[in-house]
């Protein structure tokens, strides 16, 4: 296949960093290209780092094709985010210590976000930089962690609070592996796809909507479309804001609160997708309060992120005070006050640190697994306005 | 002290790189003049970073001169080179996480090279990136590891293999802080300086060799000049170089040589300047049986070493088999080749990797404190020529 011809059922999105720029491969069965991986690999040597689960499935694949390369070795992790951590990055970092890696070695990540954050951040760090290459293997990762250069591990007591901004070479999304993705981690996929909508793009929303049954049941045409639309719409705001000056801020949607549940629960215990599912009614229920989106609205955010199999309450375990806490830890507090992004209006996204402190704590109860109505209809205080 | 006039006894070097350029701050005293330090302060918090030796010195005289923001806080870490490890960076985070450090809490390292390296990576890691302010206290730090942004932690296996590039808002060497320095680590430094003249610049060599008891008997002035030029020449090199395409690698004069006796003794054991001094008698060895420089210049470049009060010997303990193989690990080997900075006439290095096999292993004999003579007398191999 030459370097140049567009691939077949294969959409090809470019992200525009100036010399870091970089492709993004969207299609079925791209890991039986090999050459689409290799023309990216600019040494002799290059390490694949995947997970207990992940590299059974598709790590020989990937390695025979790249028997053209003097070196190429497999490090696999134990797979979990709790295992997103300094030390296991310590030991990615023993491996390529132990097979004298130099600096022209590029690492491939090959797994889910925690696997592509942490030899993201690995090959950020390794030298001080060498060159890497993302092969996302879950919906979450191909929509989201994979796109714009956020690397990083956790700290026992806030998460991807350790890390670096650094951009691979590519990003190979090749849907078919999703066909071996546990229903539950599609549908934490699927709450970043929402999240796209709801801040960006109110025509997407109306197709996930209309798609959802299609994505459920992991129908490709619309799986492409779904994450090349996810893609189109991180880059953009990536490419206008990569620093995270303010524009990419709003990629947080719900995740102030979907990252105290997830830090609250034990990391690992929700899903990130499923702690940002419920994070976007949250912060759907506090903009409601601000009279900013309509109990319409709310009913709607709801009902989406319900039918993507995603839960819309915290957590019953987790007192609301503990959760409140935790909040604050985040990355988004600046100078000690808290930064929350909420919608105004469907498909527009803010950042705003004047929330009153009351609508947050009447936020976390209405939305709380122990005290919120069980189903997705309009809240309670919606009658009071 | 207003922001833009000259400060008295004082030089000011300008790093130049675009919006990330940053200020050199030498003379005595400017830890007695706070606005120096807070005008590049940007927000309410900021952390010391030091160790056990420098902070009971030091750090509440910068302490009470910070007295108008809302927290300093103060790290203390333990002192030598073995604590620059990915662990004690661990330890810096859980403090920033405890003290719920935000995105604008500057970081200021307090102490020498292995503080400045190990808080540059924490401030570069931390929520990807935090300000960060350079306070270098020794010799060896306020000539060479406060500019040019490489900052990171050691490998167990391998020297400042784990870091990132990152620049700091201002870096201030108060040549008073000089005053508590041992002896040992004060010729520590002193190597690196005769590297800026054995790389770079003849007639600062000239000037080091006539000024070397001044400098040693730590008289402000050689001491101000002496670091002013070597900061200089750092500068110019970073400047057309920042990321290591070439020329920056001239730096690491005598550094393949000297990583490996850090790492063969074990880290702390050698100081890194005396490595250093050892290691660029050991460059000028080789140097000399490729006929790059006379029997004389090698004389020179041994007799200012060891005037210097610095090893020009390998160590007795650590076999020659050793040293080479642990030579395969330093960053500089490139597609499994080594590549070596090597003098070219004195006061201009090159970097190679053709040097063959023989004349290296016949360097680390003739250099090694076992087989060597021990005088810095022109060695018996010039003869056969």
């Amino acid at each position: 296949m030459s370097e140049d011809r567009p691939l077949a059922n294969t959409a090809t999105l470019n992200v525009d960093l100036g010399d870091r720029s970089y492709p993004i491969y969207i299609g079925a069965d791209l890991l039986q290209q090999p050459d689409l991986l290799a023309r990216h690999i600019p040494g002799e040597q290059a390490v694949v780092i995947s997970n207990t689960t992940v590299a059974p499935l598709y790590a020989e694949t990937l390695r025979s094709g790249l028997a053209q390369f003097k070196h190429v070795e497999l490090v696999v992790l134990p797979d979990g985010e709790q295992y997103k951590s300094l030390d296991t990055l310590g030991t990615i970092f023993d491996a390529l210590v132990d097979k004298q890696c130099d600096r022209q070695t590029t690492l491939i990540a090959l797994g889910g976000g925690v696997i592509g954050d942490i030899t993201g951040f690995a090959a950020a760090s390794y030298q001080r930089g060498v060159p890497f290459i993302q092969i996302p293997t879950t919906l979450l990762s191909q929509v989201d962690s994979s796109v714009g250069g956020k690397t990083g591990v956790n700290h026992p007591r806030a998460k991807n609070m350790i890390g670096a901004f650094y951009q691979p070479r590519c990003v190979i999304a090749d849907i078919r592996t999703l066909d071996t993705l546990p229903e539950r981690e599609l549908s934490a996929g699927l709450a970043e796809i929402i999240k796209y909508g709801l801040l960006w793009d109110t025509d997407f929303l109306d197709w996930i909507e209309a798609n959802l049954s299609k994505l459920r049941a992991r129908d490709e045409t619309a799986l492409r479309h779904a994450i090349t639309r996810s893609c189109a719409i991180k880059a953009d705001i990536v490419n206008q804001d990569e620093r995270e000056g303010g524009l990419r801020a709003l990629l947080n949607l719900g995740h102030t609160f979907g990252h105290a549940i997830e830090a609250g629960m034990g990391y690992g215990k929700w899903l990130h997708g499923e702690a940002v599912g419920a994070g976007m009614c949250m912060a759907a229920n506090l903009s409601h309060r601000l009279e900013w989106i309509s109990a319409s609205d709310l009913h709607r955010v709801e009902t989406i992120v319900a039918a993507a199999g995603l839960p819309i309450r915290s957590p019953v375990e987790l007192p609301i005070e503990t959760l409140r806490n935790l909040m604050n830890s985040d990355k988004k507090v600046q100078s000690g006050r808290l930064r929350l992004v909420l919608m105004h209006g469907l498909g527009a996204a803010l950042i705003t640190d004047k929330v009153p402190e009351n609508l947050i704590m009447e936020t976390l109860r209405a939305t709380h697994a122990g005290t919120a109505s069980e189903l997705p209809e309009p809240l309670q205080f919606t009658d009071s306005e």
